[in-house]
């Protein structure tokens, strides 16, 4: 269950409305990488936990932050948009300044939304679930976590850059504070786990019913071999188990595919034979 | 530019049919987490790339090798699919073993696709792209790839847990090994870049910037404190610079948000008292 | 900003797993009016709230209210996936009733989300930010709330009579009650509403600028006159400002569109005497 | 079976052309309350009536109007796209305007439509099926019926605002006059509906399965008490049937939920014990 | 304008109900080659058509024809779905047949649509407006139409194959005979406009502007030569200006791309040189 | 299995950047008719081809070829983003012309992309696999990949229209070529097939299961007959075996459809008598 608190987790005020920026927020709100994405994300991995309580405590603490992170954002786009000039100037008096306002906002953001925010990302296009994951494996859904906290940092950086605004250049200082910790907090998690089970997902899979020949190489799919000088294709492997190997010709091992005709209820292309005798009658499957 | 290698790359050829299965191998083909996806991440995050040549090679030829695993299993669910029983048995004479294949497997492989695979995951949802990303930042991006090659081999796993099909098991056996093999190479690269650039995405964002006070404090937004006990919350933090702190009972810093009402041309919901004394008159701003 | 209490808000357990009813379950999490929808809409229309703050509070307070029916329908749904035969029995030993179960459940709940809840409908269908609407009209907006709660409890009694479980109708009766609260919360809103502005949306644009002839007519688009009997063609409008009209006949008013070709240079199919002449040279837009 | 005027319902000719006005008409058109939602859902609820037929044939009447909205709106549309300037100009010759134009104009009115009307809204974002219901209760339907009438004129307000063309206004006052009766024709319909059978959706589900307690019960989930001053928290409910009550501090009458494990198949995080001593074996579910 | 006839264009009543079988009809109402996706295609192309009026009246008398058929076959799935087992069996009584019933249908059905059609495919996958184009170039448009005519066919004739109740099959007779008139309608359509303006689209793009060594290649992209012996590597090309070449060993006559460095400001991957030497402070393009 | 030669197929520099254009050029890209379109449709229809090899050689070859065309593509829009201005201006130094490109382009080129080219079309929209088919019936699929040739080659045509940068028009100037050489090949591989087996796919159902009197007719939904004078109405059919024939008032042969009232356990609207009593009592499906 959850409850309430009606001040902000921090200040969301910006010094003066800008509908275009209001726009450009919007990603870091309804996007790919955006909070929707790791609220949801984590909300579904804590109730889904079947993993000793710390790990679900940890994880429901950190989706509940970030609702607020959600109402944080959503709190400065409406405040963005605050008096848009969202209708028609009279005939003669077209301001260009008004015009490239108009131009560069997002219509949704009136036509829709009354001057609020919206679940969208900076496109217009819906947050949808498939932006989480959360699988019952812990350490691969804490390599997903911390994937989603270096791209959702690296867009509010970017994102910080647009705009000199002291309002809202102070709302992301602290958003880019909570996701360097957040960075820091799945490596640790992660840590914790790779240290007790290893570092490949799932660890539980038997090495014995896998290609061993392959499970250390590199290969190389192209002319030249830049890719050779990299860590990864040299030393030991990372899982402590194997050492990379460079394959400088990947031969194909597999068979030349042929696939049978499909039965005549399909209606496919029929055979060759049958295609060229057709129009004298041809296969009637539905005879009957 | 690329060629095409009449062979695959290893076997794909099931014992028998089994066009449930054919069902169920779609998630790894055309799912979040299947082969098109990191196929199509890898060659977006190859040809946007803008650091050395090295990276761009590596990432390109492991890309590469993904259009073959696409390739791979596409032929697998074909043949998988050979000869469904997709079509009415006569009236009396109905096969609860057929039936049950009716019941369990896709129609659509049937009416759309003719037995044929499908760019769709295994409830038949269409693949999109917004499951991949192609950030510009190579340490947000590998770490991208190490969780899509995790989910993506704990996917394999499962499926390979889900039949006893030698032919089937064969492939998945290769798959597995490849995607150990990923997870270690994205392992070693994420090693390489850390060490130079620090563990933080973006590495590049001055501090100063940044709301110190939170950066690397754990927040408890819940009555218990189970979450304190983890590595998360104890310790110097991960990138080197900090130490984990545990907050347990973290204020609401910001404002309680009150927005100003709409300009009159919104036609939202119009301020008390205009609403009240409204059915006189009230406002209307579309005259002209 | 928002702290987790540990407790559900209401029982969440199953008397016995049954994977095949935990993916029609999904409906009312992640569905089109599941309470993903809620939440997510209440929270939006809370956030944008720009009326008088006991509108705001009484949003919020449901929108909170609902993040917790999601953690009780997600808590349930992994509880029925419990121990999902999820994997291939050995050959000669095929249980039908296994068989059963895997046809009927999601493959997804295994493969994908390791017997976890997954943000998505009973179709597998992710949830999306477009069931939502948060318009910044109250009135209309509280008219969507009222037709999410009306669509939400028929879903819940449909999936009330479709197990026997006593654990699951426990909870059910729950969400349905909550639910008739909540149409009659609405209701109680827009009664408020309404009686201060009007029932038309928005209340606040001139009916001098609308063409006042068809605003009460009800106008019959087919042969039989069976629509003429309802309340909707006889008597007073309900909003007590007109009557209603029943036009048998109702006739085309406006011109036959006649579009102009388009200019050469979107190379649309052109004109019917360019067309004609053009094997012999033909418009060339490009020449520069 | 329909058959086609050749006459639109009504005057859809703008004064001039106005690409950038084109784009946020789409809203309307296609987007999630436009003339597409309508029609379809009206259309789908009039196929799927199983009540008496005054329904039906109401339900198609107002269905087949739509279909002549949308075709009025596309009509609109493809003349404000007339000659818009989608091509480049003289290198040395730009002219800020049109730039102004074509930095705010949807390029795919061009590229893709050849300056034609899409099936998408404001955003470019599809139309998609999910944007309706027909749930088989009338009350319910009717409902979204009268929400999508009051969010559909809430746009076609706000669209009639930011243009001044003569031709676009006599067009949407028309559009605006017929939502107004569209309103009033769902309420009508709704009123009917309910004095026969209750407020409540639905109607036929016996209160004796609904938890009682909690039926009537406004639930205060923050700290302040504005949300206690409304209707909805104080008299009798709208359903007759009932007192609303107002709960200071709604408590948690759930467990704190645990899961067990997932099985050793699922390869999910494995339990405590095995995570640690793992390295040197683990669990093996695959040895067969 | 439009105007609805009560009834039916052909008979759509089934001998007796399937619900499992209405599940896979869905695909020819709401699927990505269904009738609502020619119905909207040729609506919009008829109302974008800026062609003589021939050809605007033929491709709005059809998609007339098709909203009928999205009706008969809506009305028929809902006839399917009477009476279908949605609910729960006595705990002892659990009979095979329903449960196999249950498997196979589509829940929604009856959760969300009280055993009435769904706008969706036989997936689940809702319609959405990409599904169709309207291009304003009447040729290209046309062969959509004729591909989407002769895919519709193929599915229904699939359909067919599927059931053996003699009222499906006499509707689905009906449609199958109409699909094949459509492809010849189509096949009519290109062949006047192609007689006329030439076989390419677009007609108008002048051939100086083209790589001419390339237009008329066949690039062979792999290592056998099996794709040299069709027709479209033989003889003269079938715009009549030219001939087929077969291009046994195609070069890359492009640059090998190298991308330079983003700016600062993106906070992409930092050059070499900085990322380095970054520890000791590094960029900081926020600072002022 | 795929390998990757460095260089780009064909020259892919612009000769300046232009952020605006890059938008647009998204449209070919990742758009319903962009090369990752073809890529993808003609990959799935060569993997899943059941037919002799020459055919699936030949798509096969093309779909290897596309996939150079996405890279080139690619390349293109990356570097047309270099140096994009997407950070802010010093507060007095506001640039008209930087606002104007701030304006015009996709922010989440900058934000997410990092100045890389995105799998999306020109509105931001992700590709997705709904834009393609494979059907295993060759015939139907070659008219596909036709239109799909036929859009993508006009789009392309008016990109071209919308630059004057040299280095761009040089790159469509060789996509302009291949398209024509794609219309061409999938003509000749039409023309191939439709000789052997007949126009009309599937050309394996039997006549005698079709309702021959409407299998030739054209209909005339509307009042007007413009449409009579078409090829399409006259003259024999382009299937060879039939005539065509004009059918001034094509009459409703079907039947006024009735449903029957649903089940009670599906909560659907009650028939009018149980309506009426319905407040003493009504029913109760749900006791036991």
């Amino acid at each position: 269950m959850f409850s309430h608190v009606k001040e902000l987790q921090y200040n969301a005020k910006p010094s003066q409305p800008d509908p275009v920026y209001a726009k450009k927020l919007q990603e870091i709100l309804g996007g790919q990488y955006g909070e929707m994405s790791v609220m949801m994300q984590y909300l579904f991995q804590g109730w889904n936990c079947r993993a000793e309580s710390k790990y679900k405590d940890m994880i429901l603490d950190i989706g509940t932050e970030e609702i607020a992170h959600v109402e944080m954002i959503a709190t400065m786009i409406a405040q963005l948009l605050d008096g848009a000039p969202a209708h028609d100037q009279e005939q003669g008096a077209k301001d260009p300044a008004v015009e490239a306002v108009l131009g560069g906002m997002n219509p949704q953001h009136a036509i829709v939304n009354g001057l609020g925010a919206q679940p969208n990302d900076a496109a217009g296009y819906p947050w949808n679930a498939r932006y989480t994951i959360a699988s019952g494996n812990m350490l691969a859904d804490f390599r997903a976590n911390l994937n989603a906290e270096s791209q959702g940092r690296l867009q509010v950086v970017r994102l910080y850059e647009m705009t000199t605004d002291p309002g809202v250049r102070d709302m992301l200082s602290f958003l880019i504070a909570r996701d360097k910790m957040h960075q820091n907090q799945w490596m640790a998690a992660i840590e914790e786990l790779e240290q007790t089970q290893g570092a490949v997902v799932p660890s539980t899979f038997s090495t014995e019913h896998e290609i061993q020949d392959v499970a250390y190489s590199f290969m190389n799919f192209s002319e030249g071999e830049e890719s050779s000088t990299g860590r990864w294709a040299n030393g030991a492997s990372l899982d402590g188990k194997g050492t990379f190997e460079y394959v400088q010709n990947p031969g194909a091992n597999g068979q030349k595919p042929e696939l049978k005709p499909s039965p005549a209820y399909i209606h496919g292309t029929p055979p060759l034979d049958m295609r060229i005798m057709q129009n004298g009658g041809g296969i009637q499957p539905n005879q009957q």
